[in-house]
């Protein structure tokens, strides 16, 4: 068994696809040799070793890899010209470890393995640099006590890094570049008796010893709890193992003729095809990100761009911030063609580390570069046109998710950069909003008259907080979670809203809210972001993201692969706008009842409720036909030429009802009746667990005057905007059906309603009576119910809630303890259970076509909008899967790449 | 195709098992006729005539018939020796329906068919009695009217009792008896105007149209919507269709020498083995269930026994009060001849209907007898041993159901008598019981101390009531269905509950009940029946039925038949006694939730909750501990021998906290910690849906340390017994499982601390670790779950609630409507509902034992004491059910019964 390959000079014995036996890194350093870029020689150690390690112990392993281990030191040291071990002039060594997938909890990297007491001097003599050498082996000393010897002093903190820190401020000097040759040489010494002192032996002076020790840590540290937790949550295999690369150091901080940088083959933010990075001169290559120095633009264009933006001139920059193109014309010309060869290789924008020693060009890394939403939609489909990939590799390399960036206003970077957030709550809406504080739903009116930002401030909002949430600019909760109420409002609205920022302290009675020892009034300035939860404060002015041509041609080459249609949720004309702008092909689900929320409705619904007979809910009724009619109209005109899904009422009755003594007077008056009346009808209507109470088709069948209604507003909206030459398909839904009876009990209704109302007008059209499938009984039976239904769609959030027995209002108190100990891989309210509640859609699916094979089937509840469940219905056999607008953009990538994955299997693990 | 079936003079065509084709009564009939035994000859019309009524029409069904009718009628004309029609000595027939199945609203029965004008002169004539031929015929119109011809008057009332009514009073009589021959010839023209002018048509002077009206009228019977619905709730297909009987009449009421009477063949209160029954001389079959004359006893036995207790001498008794055997002694003789064999042919009680018309006996129907669980129980068992039936039949013979009523006290018969409820509610837990009222939980303390009886009325319990729920004898409450809190709570106490009596009209500041106008007051005595949900005023005395040794007997049987085990649910050493004393074979659910309601031990408990850290929990729960322990002990020790099933903490943490101000303030004082903080964390711990909140093993997952307790405290209970002789199984059950992750992760818990003890005692037990399956996650996954389960037990309460997406706090709204519309035939928290609840159950099964063979299974809910669901559980393979102490002879007998119906198909159908 092979168990070290080999890498330097063009003589990589491995390759980019070895993954499994060499990691991530190890693989990517063997292909970059491959294809002649210049990486410092070394070897990797395979994850089957690993794995003996595990069974064999240290011992066994060390005698395996004995002779494989020399012959690759020997191969280092000649293309090095170097000897490991050598006091002179020593070859020093970095050992990195390297699984398949990235992992936390992983011993990392020890650097500048192969000094001692002795050949310190060397390096130092040879260099002509004592601080590099010092400094480096200071370096060593305290990596190899962390991470191999494990050091931690009595309160398990790191000593080096206190020491290091006493010793600053005893020298007086801010940075450790500032330290002299002698302070570093001191501290050398302190460093060896910490080791001494917590490890209980010394610092190795064997050279071989340095390394067989930290290839050994990188072995032991597979198996540390907090690495093998990490895979289980992210089931990721025990018996993969990992690899460890021993590789020649290279140093960019050797003098004026050295250099480290970091680039990029495009523009990350824009996706631009630019070539551009920072470099700093005499620096290690963690300096340049660290932010200490200002680190240089690599190309003349960047290094303009940058004086331009920075306000110095072309004489200053010249002088003073050269481009590398400038600085080492030469070495420049070398990285671009690495550059230009490692894109066109790996076919995707790199993100590449090097370092310049004394003149010589080194690649240390390169990867996937990360970029923006923007920049992701530009480069798939730039490149799609260059022919570098194809319309699937175009398609997969969007991540859904990203395109959300794209849909939102976002905050203006430069400003966000100076802006530290008081707190994070939960990103339950995305995008980025300012506002004057508010805390009263009915108070935002006022400030909205004044032509103000407002953010709406609440605990946590209810239903009586729909009219002032619809006119806020942004809402902002103490409680609740990414499917509390304000979350799924905000997000049907389209508006920015974070929830559940649980140390906001507010207080309605002072209009106050307090974080961490700060108070805000009501009319104070804060901002939102609601893409990432963050809470800001003050004024951060917001830029809207253009969608380029770019967008379009994405969403267009998308449909062109799904199989699956996309709907909108939408309630209103305009959110039924927003939907068919972002390419939605339908309506599938309109809610009913936030119709009745409006203000000059809310009271003849409380009117209906109050009814103590049949009769008087009916005359109720009928003031509220023209008003769902009239509602109906507008949705159908704007969703002319596509189906609309259209949901009778669902929430139960107490949530129309005020139960503040307050409002009930003003109720009581607004309809006749006296306050004792309206006081037992709303005590009678209180629910102990209304998520599981009075509601749904349990309202239609026990009220049946209400679907009449509805069913009469739908039917006579949809003849009306026939007549004005508008395509209309109405699709009626029943809610909440858990029984065949009433399913049948329900379509009845509606199909006699309708009828009635075709005989009156004289005059017809097709429409659809199907039924949400949320309840599991629904989905146990959907054989029986699939013969009465024309449809089924899957409300997933409340079919969620009862699969598991978790409400969403109260599963904050576990929930996020559950998914951060790996009890539940993620949120289900957010990625839909594919194990349990998937299990039931299927079963559904499974048997509702057994009964109708052509029964049309969607989901509508939130995970319609989330990438991986889109995957999961598209493998279902769903028909379509309807979401928030916002999210249709998304939804439509989502399906085309359910279908890429499904037929290319080496798409599915990337 | 034959179309009629003759019977009579032992010629019967038919035969007892063709009911689908005769219907019940007919089937009866032909049977009774075969064996010899003397009925009015007649024949039946089969079921399938009346579908080819519905497909064919009158007409076509007339012509069809026409034949056959006519010969039967010669038949009947020959036995009878009279004619049909013949106006000087009329043959009279009556018509009545018989389907498969009795079912209201169904056509009944038309009497004296055959008298018109003119043979209602020969009937008085022939038979000399004026009187009785008059009458005959008044009631001949009347029922033909009302039965055939549908007559109603303006109100949708019947006109000829209305015409009766005034007629009596007009003539100032009381009885119909009372009225003359004139009376009667004078409202004979009455009813006949009624008729022309409701019905529009003579009433028909032609007998054959009478006879055929009554025919046709019958079949139509069969699709009325009262008729159609009844057989859609109740599952009956349309198909059956009914039968017609067309039979001679004989008349009790011919003089002195013609009797009419009723007859069974066995005590039905009793069991004995005593033939009784009621006559009256010169009477109506009617006349001796109207109660209007004393009805006489049949036997000379039953008439000594009858003047006893009535306190007659026996001189009297014999001049006045005579019993058949005395009176005529011939036909008494006969009478008991036809009893005896009747019983032995139908193997069975028979409740018999007899006349003697004229010194002949004509029995006139045979059905198996109504019986008392007492005398249910003792008839089956001595058939069984009189070889009359096998140890199958005598076990189906028996309803489980009635076997509660030999497990409560029940009213004093004589003095329930004469009391009347005051209105009804649900009969929540059975039993009778007497007492004082009481409103306020803690004050039943106060009157028990005086030794007085108590019923805790309550508009609905909590929690808060459980102390005084205990120590009162009886609980009424005004909200809250079958399986409310208080409902749940009595059965498990084995306590009397009437729950739901809506019309109550409590107020506790008052401290007063209204209901229909009474008042009444705390202290005022009413009594409750909670097997049939009636409350009555005042004291009404109650007896203890007493368990024969038939009952031992039976029991004893059952258990030889049945595979599956009974457990018993129990809390406390005592109901765990009371589990055994009924034969229970283990514990299957110990909720350990109520121990911590006790007095002393609520504060320890609020202590827990109310900690900010987990140290200050584990602080109160080591308070906890040794009170749990010495429960378990307790426990242990009345199983010895059996298992015990425990589960971990349940309800969520709210449940244990007041939401009074009052009781806050005393919980503050008393756990010494500021109001504030009590509210803050009451507040923090309210739950929008409970049911579906933090709780079961979620608190254990979020709270390890609970369990941990819990564990210890079961581990030293179950050593501490075994060092004393007892043997302990006990098993410990993870409530509210619905992930892998929670299973795996507290019994890791919970091994990990009964290792520690195991180390500490130096010493082992046995013990298992399972999970409730009541999360529809849970079935869908059980296949995981098995794998770290020992056990499996059914929460079938949460389950039903979860899947059908049902609060059973709640939907007393809505579910009593669906069940009386058939949307559900049943409640399905009284009757598993198999089709949704009983698939994810059989799921489970499925799974469960895919992954571990030998896993051990069993339901613990409310449905595991009902019937029809202990079946079910039997089908789908569990090993136990458990249930309240109280039904776990209930379950024993339908388990027995679930194993006899799988083997043998003919008891299935019964």
């Amino acid at each position: 068994m092979k168990r070290i390959y080999k890498f330097g000079n063009g003589q990589a014995e491995g390759n980019g696809q070895m993954k499994d036996l060499l990691g991530g890194k190890g693989a990517n350093l063997a292909e970059m040799d491959r294809i002649g870029i210049p990486v410092p020689p070394g070897f990797t150690i395979t994850t089957e070793v690993c794995r003996e390690y595990q069974t064999e112990g240290e011992e066994v392993v060390r005698n395996l890899l004995h002779d494989e281990a020399l012959e690759g030191l020997r191969f280092i040291q000649k293309i090095m010209d170097k000897d490991f071990g050598n006091v002179d002039d020593p070859l020093l060594l970095s050992v990195r470890s390297g699984a398949k997938f990235s992992m936390p909890g992983m011993m990392d990297t020890v650097l500048d393995i192969g000094l001692t007491d002795q050949s310190v001097a060397g390096l130092a003599n040879k260099s002509g640099k004592a601080k590099f050498a010092w400094d480096a082996y200071r370096r060593l000393i305290q990596m190899y006590g962390g991470v191999v010897l494990k050091i931690e002093d009595e309160e398990g903190e790191n000593p080096f890094e206190k020491e290091l820190e006493k010793y600053r401020d005893l020298k007086g000097v801010k940075y450790d570049k500032d330290l002299t040759v002698d302070d570093l040489i001191e501290l050398v010494n302190l460093f060896k008796l910490l080791t001494k002192k917590y490890a209980g032996v010394e610092f190795p002076q064997d050279p071989k010893e340095q390394v067989w020790g930290a290839i050994m840590a990188v072995f032991a540290s597979w198996n540390t709890p907090r690495a093998i937790y990490y895979r289980e949550i992210n089931h990721i295999s025990n018996d993969l193992g990992t690899a460890v690369s021993v590789q020649a150091m290279v140093f960019g901080n050797m003098g004026d003729h050295s250099v480290s940088g970091v680039a990029f083959t495009r523009n990350a933010a824009t996706g631009e095809n630019d070539f551009n990075g920072e470099y700093l001169v005499d620096a290690q290559g963690e300096d340049v990100v660290a932010g200490i120095r200002t680190p240089l633009q690599i190309t003349i264009k960047g290094s303009k761009q940058w004086a331009d933006f920075a306000g110095i001139q072309e004489e200053e920059r010249n002088r003073a911030f050269p481009s590398l193109e400038e600085y080492m014309p030469d070495q420049y010309n070398q990285l671009n063609e690495v550059q230009m060869k490692l894109e066109s290789h790996f076919k995707d924008v790199q993100d590449l580390e090097f370092t310049i020693q004394e003149e010589k060009l080194w690649l240390l890394q390169t990867r996937t570069g990360k970029r923006t939403g923007e920049a992701m939609v530009r480069i798939a489909m730039e490149m799609l046109k260059e022919g570098m990939i194809d319309e699937k590799t175009a398609l997969m390399r969007v991540e859904p998710e990203k395109l959300d960036e794209l849909l939102h206003p976002v905050f203006d970077p430069g400003v966000l950069k100076m802006s530290k957030p008081l707190t994070v709550g939960l990103p339950a809406s995305p995008g980025a909003t300012t506002g004057r504080i508010v805390f009263n739903a009915d108070e935002v009116e006022n400030f909205k008259s004044d032509d103000e930002q407002v953010i709406l401030v609440r605990i946590e909002t209810s239903a009586d907080d729909l009219r002032g949430m619809n006119l806020s600019d942004g809402i902002l909760t103490a409680r609740g979670g990414m499917t509390s109420h304000a979350a799924v409002v905000a997000r049907g609205m389209g508006k920015c809203c974070v929830s559940g920022a649980g140390v906001l302290n507010i207080s309605y009675k002072e209009k106050t809210m307090s974080v961490n020892g700060n108070t805000y009034n009501e009319g104070d300035w804060i901002s939102l972001d609601g893409s990432t939860g963050k809470i800001y404060e003050g004024k951060i002015p917001t830029v809207q993201p253009e969608l380029g041509n770019e967008f379009d041609e994405l969403m267009a080459l998308a449909d062109n692969y799904a199989r699956m249609k996309v709907r909108a949720n939408a309630d209103t004309p305009e959110s039924a706008r927003v939907g068919i702008m972002y390419g939605a092909r339908g309506i599938g689900l309109c809610r009913t009842e936030h119709m009745f929320f409006e203000e000059n409705r809310i009271m003849k619904m409380r009117k209906m409720i109050m009814a103590d007979a049949q009769e008087g809910r009916e005359n109720a009724l009928a003031d509220l036909l023209p008003m769902q009619r009239s509602d109906f109209e507008g949705i159908f005109e704007a969703m002319n030429g596509y189906p609309v899904t259209i949901r009778l009422l669902d929430p139960p009755l107490h949530e129309f009802i005020p139960f503040e003594e307050e409002e009930q007077r003003v109720m009581a008056k607004e309809i006749g009746m006296t306050m004792e009346k309206v006081k037992r009808t709303a005590e009678n209507l209180k629910e102990i667990n209304p998520m599981l109470g009075h509601r749904g088709c349990r309202l239609g069948t026990t009220y049946p005057e209400i679907t009449r209604m509805q069913a009469r507003a739908i039917i006579e909206a949809a003849l009306n905007e026939k007549a004005k030459g508008i395509s209309v398909y109405p699709e009626i839904m029943i809610p909440l059906t858990g029984t065949l009876g009433e399913m049948k009990g329900q379509k009845e209704i509606v199909v006699n309603e309708a009828e009635k109302v075709f005989a009156e007008r004289n005059e017809r059209i097709d429409y659809l009576v199907g039924t949400m499938i949320e309840v599991p009984r629904a989905a146990l039976i959907a054989d029986q119910i699939a013969r009465e239904a024309d449809f089924f769609s899957f409300g997933t959030n409340d079919l969620t809630q009862m699969t598991f027995g978790f409400s969403r209002d109260d599963a904050g108190k576990f929930l996020p303890e559950y998914v951060m100990n790996g009890i539940l891989p993620e949120d289900p309210f957010q990625v839909l259970d594919r194990e349990g509640v998937g299990q039931l859609v299927e079963m559904a699916i499974e048997k509702g076509r057994n009964s109708k094979q052509d029964i049309h089937i969607g989901i509508c509840g939130e995970h319609g909008g989330e990438p991986s469940s889109v995957e999961f219905c598209h493998q279902t056999g769903m028909d379509y899967v309807s979401c928030s607008p916002f999210r249709v953009p998304i939804a439509r990538v989502a399906a085309a790449q359910a279908v890429i994955k499904e037929t290319e299997e080496h798409f599915v693990d990337k």
